[in-house]
């Protein structure tokens, strides 16, 4: 008889947005006079792709209806112009890669699920919690043993890594989901030599790296010294051009990277030539316009109207006087509950008071709760009057 | 220390395609006179996209140009107006399907590296050789035992189970790849009644099913009676509508289906929302045009100029006098070399004589080796010289 993976019986019920959406509809099925809530919950971005992005996409499009210019399965590990594309840009900000460190994915999300499948199963997780749940799950999922890590106000919600605890997979996030926090250099330097000198290997999940604003904040885990050996970053245009519909991200695996006599990269290959045909030629060459100049000035018109949004919620929580972190350096703003509410207390609370839908955060671990979060993608009147409510209800 | 998945150690470097590249860039370069080569090796498509999907998929583009019709993350097991069209498109064949028991996936190649997640690792895998590789590397990756089960001429490369086997999971790929075989009515039934007996999950790659012409053969596993129980059915637009770089296949997973108390299908939902982000709602937007009238009208047009070069095909091996399968319900004809030649013996025998390149059988299993495959996805005109020299050099 077949058994089925039994590790899925291990997995808590995820009830997070889905309580959300419930709450939300009970409240609104009782006071059928609220016509409007203000949605700061899910992190989805709500601008529209940019100019240089949809021209791009259209001209693929047009490239699929001609025989001399249709494109059929194209190279498992990505197109040489995208990874071409994404080297450069690193080699930007000092990292120097080769086109064929760069993987194309679908995404982060998919990204993170899939490269499991270099490690073996005995091999533990550190997640540093509050952590995007997904983390815990796909190791779960695997059999894997769960180191959880606490992050928390003391430490900026972006720790140190602690010499008594050892782990084979580490998760990184910076800037971070849900809290915001960015790890400096120093710090992510301290977690490179945590991995070196326990051999182990860090994902460094960066989707939101084009966020950062300080310059002394790495925007890839490879701006340290080190990482080379010891480093997957995963990265996405989810949030850093709104592909969170239309689907891309991209990883780097460095060739230095190596445990057992084993080169991950060389693995990465041969799991992407079994396991994929690549991505798709639209959505790749939609991608590539992100990399060009005039794309690069687009998105970041984009991300600027975003970090407005999140100066207006930060500037409501200094005006009350409620600690937060994250919102300067990243799309996300983490707060603590007023009156020592816990974060389903608030939520119910700004919920029934003011019609603002935020997300409880200990739908992102234990010790995440006691806080909330709210994202910078909304709509910006939304944003504002939300701000505004936050204010009158909680100074 | 962190150990590697070392299950990598255990794949045999596959060399197939990257052999018939080298060996035909060193023909060509010894040979500076010769201008043309005839390519029916690779599997992929060379019509662009019909207009029903173009329209679409500019639509599509379109929508993310604008705030109010932007779209971000799609539901990770697919966007229900495609879950919908695809279940409709079943009951249209006489497959009772709710929408919810649809999937929608990268394609066929990584929904069937992603699907093992759902197994135990102790579960054997059998294989119907000759086979597309990748169904045995992605469980050698996972460390899975395998099962080599031959096809052969005697049983026309489709055959019926032997029930002193057995195995947890089965794959059968219908019409076949590489052989163009095609499995009857009652050879599934077999196979579905010795999977519900041993408790076994088929997995059925119907990739190729928009290529049956024969009223008595299954598009579907879920034709047969019982497959409910022991199947999951794994699909594509690749071949159907040249999706091959546009990337969309789909899944279903019967809710019926369960084993050990598990219910596979609900399994599959809490592994695409912790794995995925869904797929871009782009390509589903294209795909979604695949099954309206004026799309499968406009798929059935290119399909025929498929099978019109499968025709030219056959019709010079029938001359030849040469056994074959295939061609008729498939879009690959699988071919016997002649004078006993080894497949790549055949493969120099026509590279030099002919220019034209075909993938010889060795490349998909041991018993392959002495056959050879020809894809009827190519050129038109390239097809026809092809088949004419083929009649020249081996009648």
């Amino acid at each position: 008889m077949l058994i089925p993976n039994m590790n899925y019986a291990n997995l808590k019920d995820s009830y997070l947005f889905y309580n959300i959406s419930k709450k939300t509809e009970a409240y609104l099925k009782k006071n059928v006079l609220i016509q409007k809530t203000y949605r700061l919950g899910i992190g989805d971005v709500s601008l529209p792709l940019c100019s240089a992005v949809i021209s791009a996409l259209h001209s693929a499009v047009d490239d699929q209806s001609k025989k001399d210019s249709f494109m059929g399965y194209m190279p498992e590990c990505g197109a040489p112009f995208l990874r071409e594309a994404i080297a450069k840009h690193y080699e930007k900000r000092g990292v120097a890669l080769s086109a064929d460190e760069v993987f194309v994915s679908s995404g982060a999300s998919d990204e993170l699920g899939d490269i499991l499948d270099l490690f073996d199963k005995s091999s533990s997780a550190l997640v540093i919690e509050p952590a995007y749940p997904a983390y815990v799950d796909a190791n779960i999922i695997a059999g894997r043993e769960i180191v959880h890590y606490h992050a928390s106000e003391e430490d900026s919600f972006a720790p140190y890594p602690d010499n008594n605890i050892t782990a084979d997979i580490i998760y990184i996030c910076s800037p971070n989901n849900p809290t915001g926090a960015v790890y400096s250099r120093d710090k992510l330097k301290a977690w490179v030599d945590f991995a070196n000198r326990n051999k182990s290997i860090i994902l460094f999940d960066a989707a939101y790296e084009a966020f950062i604003e300080d310059e002394d904040i790495p925007h890839s885990i490879f701006e340290i010294e080190g990482a080379n050996t010891c480093a997957i970053e995963i990265c996405s245009l989810s949030k850093t051009a709104g592909f969170t519909g239309t689907r891309l991200g991209y990883t780097i695996i460095p060739k230095a990277l190596e445990r057992n006599g084993m080169r991950f990269n060389d693995m990465w290959v041969r799991n992407r030539t079994t396991k994929t045909n690549g991505i798709s030629y639209i959505i790749q060459k939609g991608a590539a316009a992100v990399f060009t100049d005039e794309g690069q000035r687009q998105i970041k018109e984009n991300i600027q109207v975003y970090k407005n949004n999140a100066k207006v919620l930060t500037d409501a929580l200094d005006k009350i006087g409620i600690w937060y972190c994250g919102g300067k350096n990243a799309p996300y703003v983490w707060l603590k509950c007023p009156n020592d509410m816990s974060s389903w207390e608030f939520f119910d609370y700004l919920l029934e008071n003011i019609q603002v839908i935020g997300t409880p955060g200990a739908g992102f671990g234990e010790n995440g709760d006691g806080y909330f979060r709210f994202t910078t993608f909304g709509d910006t009147e939304d944003t504002k009057t939300a701000a505004q409510k936050l204010v009158e209800l909680l100074k």
